[in-house]
């Protein structure tokens, strides 16, 4: 794996002509997302530039412990400062996503403004919208990436941190489920150890990042297992669902969801799981598979979704019983090998 | 880290001597025993040695798809023939122990045999059996150790196959909970980034390892969570426990408990899990603890035990009501920061 030699110079050249630089990605951002975007920020910052990270709104909680959280400004909470710092930065560097509509209400302010953007992202799919695209499809998470570039940069003592190695180990270790999945290469491993070489504590991120379970949270999750689950072709896939009932019942909030969908992932002959998020308007759909089988095609062709092989995202707008019949249908006759 | 020079060069000089290696762990062996003793054989047999694994007893199931596990001889099974590889070794190595009496009803041949023993092991402890000592406390697990030792006996080209990754892997995998716990250093990547650079595929080591669940042990995991999940210290101690009745319920056996005790440590608010196995005469203990808050040391004071600082084990031949109420009374007035 290596960047394309010419999108790099470019980087640098314009990184080199520039004072203040704009960050941002993805809505809902998820710990790859926040971690590049702050990772970065604290990188550049060293290197003596003015830096800004800007999203559409707020990730979970249990990324609040990042360092420099508490700088994102929120299109959500705050367009207009949003609008004014887009407007005075001179390049604009956009992670972890390549279709701009990602950016959601913030879309139309990135879409539009004059500045130069960068695009760095692992996910499947083509921007024709940066001027300097470093993109790397397969790669395991955009803060390798990021990592990759910086160190293409300039010299790691430079901009190497503990913040920057807590930021960028966090979307590494989150997006890969701790060196696990496809796109965990020798070189994610060499990566994590020189983060860890500057201090990070690999059990202190996990903690904060995977026992951040409220009891609530902990019940539902032993609740749906137990009861909301169900199975089809002969138990290879497994599908769960919650709706504002378990919410209730647990004292839950929609996002205490997060992760639930890689549970019946752990039964042996489970090959795709599939969880759905039963809301008033919407379902919001996540979709998991094991090994060869691309799971993404499905979430793309029949519920307007997205992502990676083995883990992606989609959406329906019908009621759950024609969104489960549906699912129905659509499994009733796929090719397991 | 490094291995005591002397002791190194006594191993390198040992083994040129000899053509026959046996290699033994622990009973109820897990991932790094397993991996260790596995990954070793394959790697001094590709150096020219002859080499036999033997165990007290059987591993779990889900370690079964492990490269060479068909050629492991037990104890338990086959008392003979192990007394018989143990008399035609020239040499014994012992992994991932320190204390003979864990290696059950194997421990008399072992102690009583002439050759001399090699121990390579990272558990809290002393020995003062082993003729040659490649210890360290604090590695992350004995597969490091032993890819260590290896890598500073012969060029890394004539042992390092995808068998041995794949069986050091497994051993690095289990020993670090996926490269979180203590213990994980910057070697440990480096270490994972050569085992995948021969071919091992972390998504499936992790999938044989981790997904092998049936849909009663999934369902058992989430029975106890709900059930029979109790807390100390204003929740900062949860201890759960399982007998026959669960067992028999859920159509489980006694080592589909596996992880158990991870699940509550995933609650913010818990420092401590203790997980109690309630057989007919005694009742095997489990024990977790996160950050500074060595459990060993309760685990060997009170419950005859011992492991790491954040990972024990002991045991309890009291009634469940007598060893509940003795936690109990631990935990009274237990000094949490």
């Amino acid at each position: 794996m290596g960047h394309n030699y010419s999108e790099l110079l470019q980087w640098k050249k314009t990184l080199n002509k520039v004072q203040s630089v704009l960050i941002t990605s993805h809505t809902s951002p998820d710990g790859d997302a926040i971690g590049s975007s702050l990772g970065l920020s604290h990188a550049l910052k060293a290197m003596g530039k003015q830096c800004k990270v800007v999203l559409p709104n707020r990730g979970a909680n249990f990324l609040d412990w990042m360092p420099g959280i508490d700088l994102i400004t929120y299109y959500e909470e705050d367009s207009k400062s949003v609008q004014a710092l887009v407007h005075n930065s001179d390049l604009i560097v956009c992670l972890d996503f390549n279709a701009l509509h990602r950016l959601g209400e913030l879309c139309e302010t990135i879409e539009h403004a004059s500045q130069p953007k960068v695009l760095i992202d692992h996910h499947i799919g083509e921007a024709s919208w940066p001027a300097i695209n470093l993109c790397q499809i397969g790669a395991s998470s955009t803060c390798e990436l990021v990592f990759d570039v910086l160190q293409q940069t300039a010299e790691k003592s430079s901009w190497l941190s503990l913040e920057v190695g807590q930021c960028l180990y966090t979307g590494i270790m989150t997006d890969t489920g701790s060196f696990r999945f496809h796109g965990t290469s020798p070189l994610v491993h060499r990566v994590a150890a020189d983060l860890l070489e500057v201090g990070v504590k690999p059990n202190q991120v996990h903690e904060q990042v995977d026992d951040s379970f409220t009891d609530g949270r902990l019940k539902m999750f032993a609740h749906v297992l137990l009861h909301n689950t169900n199975y089809l072709c002969d138990g290879q896939v497994a599908y769960s669902f919650v709706s504002a009932k378990e919410y209730e019942e647990f004292n839950v909030t929609s996002s205490d969801t997060e992760g639930l969908v890689n549970q019946p992932m752990r039964l042996q002959n489970v090959r795709i799981s599939i969880f759905f998020k039963i809301a008033e308007d919407r379902i919001k759909i996540s979709f998991r598979s094991k090994g060869e089988i691309d799971i993404q095609q499905i979430a793309s062709k029949y519920f307007d979704g997205g992502g990676h092989r083995n883990a992606a995202g989609g959406i329906s707008f019908e009621t759950w019983e024609k969104t489960e019949a549906k699912l129905k249908t659509i499994f009733q006759d796929f090719p397991f090998e």
